[in-house]
């Protein structure tokens, strides 16, 4: 085992271009990591996304963005790789209950697992991932013992665990709340203007704020006590 | 949980275009599994591998091959996917102990992670993947545990698990050594001249004979008593 200060240290953070993986990353570069993001493009009907995440890395002094472009639609359809409609919602509590039509088959499986690899390619210890469990929306790789079985995986899975330096999985607002973790952004000073969360934004890249993820956004800010910075389609 | 007559049974069957892959695929089709195979072009010095991959997914009658590209080499180096020499040995005694040169990070896990998504998305509930403990060759990924774990991380990681019916990992090799491959792969009439196994051919496709991949094969083949049907470079 290797020691290193805490201005040596590497951590590779998954970054989506939504507030929970931009905060991730702060929280990050706050316990002293240099970063080095790892987005992906896997089939999502736009790209903004991706201008998000660059937009986060760069405000965040990554040392390296990587984005990685994998081909999930080759295997089938899913809502935000194929043409199925993105539900939309009155509020929260009108939501049908259990898995959305949003789920990406293995999504954070294949993040983490491309992710071990880039940590153990640079010789890095730690990855980031911005899951929250509390918000969980249904998704079955953003709970506690999802996370917890990954480690155990990672634990095995390379040759750095092989040699007693395990990369650890960081899942620091697993149990955060959406309102947690815009205040820590915010202290953070996450600009959250930069991010993207709407699953079905317009032309002009203005969130649609009925989908899921902008409903769970808005009620986030609300519950925080701040103003969403990003543009919203006029209702 | 559906009940499948064993004829509508599809599989993912992880193909790289070795023998120890070509002859799993063969076993999944023994069982009745329609074969939906992946390989992957990761950064490979050669494409090789991918030949051999799209004639032994023909020869075997899959239903589809998808072939997924991801770049690891993005992240740095290992010798499969950079220019490090691949080591050559006269013989596998001679062999240096412990992890070799040629491990490529998490790759197993990636592997894995991918096939998982690809059987969610075509309501698969099995996975194939041909690796081996015996000839373990100090890959952490080969390892009875390893895949242990990982099928733990399958039962939480998907919709399906969340719904009572988690893909399994099925690695029917996982205890067999080469000689027990290479006899397996002929009773089921697999074409070994196929396969390829070898880190660093010649421009014409011929196999080394000295890196570790082809002093497991050659061997292998000895100890069944069988001729090895590839090209070796005359020595």
């Amino acid at each position: 085992m290797r020691s290193k200060t805490a201005a040596e240290a590497k951590a590779v953070v998954l970054l989506s271009g939504g507030l929970d993986s931009a905060t991730t990353a702060a929280i990050a570069k706050e316990r002293g990591f240099s970063l080095y993001a790892l987005s992906f493009l896997y089939g999502q009907r736009h790209v903004l996304e991706e201008q998000a995440a660059v937009r986060i890395a760069g405000s965040l002094g990554a040392r390296q963005h990587v984005i990685q472009r994998i081909d999930l639609g080759a295997f089938g359809a899913s809502a935000l790789t194929d043409d199925i409609d993105v539900p939309k919602h009155a509020s929260l509590q009108s939501r049908t209950p259990g898995i959305p039509v949003t789920y990406v088959p293995a999504r954070n499986t294949i993040f983490l697992s491309v992710a071990l690899a880039y940590a153990e390619t640079i010789d890095s210890r730690d990855v980031f991932i911005g899951v929250n469990a509390v918000d969980f929306s249904g998704y079955p790789d953003c709970r506690p013992e999802y996370i917890e079985q990954f480690q155990k995986l990672a634990d095995l899975a390379t040759k750095a665990a092989l040699e007693g330096a395990p990369i650890r999985i960081n899942a620091p607002l697993l149990h955060y709340s959406k309102a947690q973790i815009i205040r820590e952004g915010q202290r953070l000073g996450v600009d959250f203007a930069m991010t993207h969360s709407c699953y079905d934004p317009d032309d002009l890249g203005r969130a649609c704020g009925r989908c899921e993820s902008c409903l769970f956004r808005l009620e986030g800010f609300r519950q925080a006590g701040l103003d969403d910075p990003i543009e919203y389609i006029p209702t």
